[in-house]
């Protein structure tokens, strides 16, 4: 521990002057030709093809360093940069490398390649660290290819069993037990890990996939927790007519009913400060024929909030206000999923605040709107969240970009945060 | 013309008097087995084998009278009751025997199939008339299997050319001229008609398809007048964003956008008199993820009312009031289709009131709000429609109902007024 007789900080901004701009936006170029699509964009599903062709890049720039390889029964990858105090159990830092079908080239992946870009940065500036720090590649976050998401963050931190996910299949009827074998199949060189092995800290740098640093003029957020969710379905029930025969006054039409219900979820959850997040994303109308008068519509609700209390309140007199709005309509909200609020440890916040306030990076405290797998390794072990600015907040699309200076400065936060708590006793 | 010399509508009278209640049920459910389905619903398209089962079980109970069969190029149906006077132009009445996909037992057969009942009537009555009646059955008014509806009554009336529609394709790749080969062979013994040849005047019974005469309590709705109609597709577009992380006020959410669109259409259609018909049938919404926000979303607007100018000027205003309430989404608005309303034969339309007082059946002056080949006869001669009552005004439906009773009342108004214009100079 001779590098750390100074204050952290000092050799952490060291560890944050080696990242290498260059070479994490290179990583990333390179990492998205594994499953390009048109408007440089990636479909790079869990367990593919091309998840196994990125596990397999990754590692050909890790192995050269001398890091150690392992991954755990869900093909969870694990990077270790050895510490100097052979008992301390590691820090933590990475994301995902599995996108959206028609994904962009840095959600999640900017995650890893960011921790490998500490791994090598710390490596190139001669420092040690007391505890090892491992990137981790958490398997399937996303859930496109197999439902539900965060799949190996939930088992590693003992939310779920393996055994609940062998049998879900995909759209090819490929099952996840399969791709599984065959994807820990690829890495034979990896030594096997347990589940929830401890952990001292696990740090998770991300895009911020909304507009919110850019609008703010910020360069880092600290995200302090992340929203709650619940998710509702919601049936409008009315009578089919002809659309030339039955006057308006005698339909029950089930298309202006779910309208009337929408206003009247927007009204109730109109909030002046504009941190509620309420979105009708799906609509369904039947029988949708252009002169007939819609008998059924359903359409989902995707409520968030950072206050379990709001996100009770509001939620629960969904289905009154929708009953009230429908009538002459029936309409029934059944809630499908729900989450609640992921508050950060507030001493990893604080670590990343000073990294970032120690580098001059404007930077504001945030929550995070969208899940990430940090929201189940808060679970297991002191865990909080850095985000970089997304252009325009656009993401799960071709057009996601984060420039490289913004990869860098995420990194170089990511850098000094990591070695504090890697040097901490 | 010697049982015309006193006044006509006391033969009329005789002639309704002998219309048969049973065998007029009878016959629409033995029409009802061809192309059944469950809830004693029709699928019976146009040129389908089911259509020409239709066809010989109406011949079957026409030829034994004696009554001529005829077709045309487009397999328009007639079966001609002789009159006392050779040179004299036939009186027509009549409607379609194909159905909607999920149709009832009632919707355009029953035009058929009264019109046959009056001709049995006569018959049964011993009645002759100056001038021929002829029941038709015009060929794919639904327009369900090959697009458009309406083909056999717009090219007896000139509007279109058969020509038009040979190669139109139904969902399985068949042509609708081959079909038509198919359905004029099925029908050898039919003499072969021109199109548009002289019509003194037409009546076409029908369903009302609406609610308004089981609301009024009347028997029988004297039809004066088609609604016109506008289609209109209308396209709003946004911006996708992460139902999570993208603060309400900075989305541009298509579907949110259409909501108020649809808001603002409903205010400008509002129709104290509810006359006006404002319908949004049809609603598409992308990606139509339940964590996405919409960035665009299509719906169909049918617009329909009596009156010209209100249609001209109500329908005028649609693309600001979109594009005004849409904002900041953009929203364009294509008309795809328009019609102007029909005004039927002041005459015509004086007989069937005058029949339905002679018969002392409660009944009302209406206009149609569905299309009717009679919208397209109307511009080739003397045109008018009766309308008989629909049960809650349900149809394009399996659950479509008239009752035996109403059914035979309409047959009679018709009777007494065929028999009337069937007689005039």
């Amino acid at each position: 521990m001779n590098d750390v007789s100074g204050p952290a900080n000092g050799h952490g901004l060291t560890a944050a002057a080696k990242v290498d701009q260059d070479r994490l936006w290179n990583r990333h170029m390179q990492m998205a030709e594994f499953g390009a699509i048109p408007g440089n964009g990636v479909n790079r599903q869990a367990l593919s093809a091309e998840d196994i062709a990125a596990r397999h890049l990754l590692l050909s720039w890790a192995e050269p360093r001398g890091y150690e390889i392992a991954v755990d029964d869900i093909a969870n990858l694990y990077v270790r940069r050895a510490g100097t105090d052979p008992g301390a159990d590691p820090i933590l830092t990475g994301s995902h490398m599995d996108s959206q079908p028609s994904g962009g080239r840095f959600d999640g992946i900017y995650g890893v390649l960011a921790g490998l870009e500490v791994l090598d940065a710390l490596d190139d500036a001669g420092l040690q660290t007391r505890r090892p720090i491992e990137v981790v590649a958490w398997t399937n976050e996303e859930g496109s290819r197999f439902t539900p998401g965060c799949m190996g963050s939930q088992t590693f931190a003992g939310a779920r069993n393996i055994e609940d996910f062998v049998d879900i299949a995909d759209a090819d009827g490929v099952y996840f037990g399969n791709a599984l074998d065959e994807t820990l199949a690829a890495t034979p060189r990896a030594e096997r890990r347990p589940f929830g092995f401890p952990v001292a800290a696990y740090i998770e740098a991300h895009i911020e996939q909304g507009p919110i640093l850019e609008d703010a003029e910020r360069v880092i957020g600290v995200v302090t927790n992340i929203q709650g969710l619940r998710w509702f379905n919601v049936e409008v029930t009315g009578e089919t007519a002809h659309a030339g025969t039955c006057p308006v006054g005698a339909r029950r039409d089930a298309f202006q009913a779910a309208v009337r219900a929408v206003q009247a979820l927007n009204a109730l959850t109109a909030d002046a400060e504009d941190k509620l997040r309420f979105t009708v994303g799906k609509v369904q109308v039947s029988p949708n024929s252009p002169n007939s008068v819609a008998d059924n519509v359903q359409f989902t609700i995707d409520l968030r909030h950072t206050d379990l209390d709001v996100l009770n309140e509001i939620g629960d007199a969904f289905p009154e206000t929708c009953r009230a709005a429908a009538a002459p309509c029936d309409a029934t909200v059944t809630e499908t999923f729900r989450k609640n609020p992921t508050r950060f440890d507030a001493g990893v916040v604080d670590v990343i605040n000073a990294a970032a306030d120690a580098l001059s990076l404007p930077n504001m405290q945030m929550p995070s709107g969208a899940f990430h797998d940090a929201g189940f390794l808060n679970e297991s072990c002191p865990t909080a969240m850095l985000f970089i600015p997304s252009l325009r907040g656009v993401s799960h699309n071709v057009a996601e970009y984060s420039s490289p200076e913004q990869l860098a400065d995420g990194a170089r936060v990511l850098a000094a945060a990591l070695y504090e708590l890697a040097n901490r006793p």
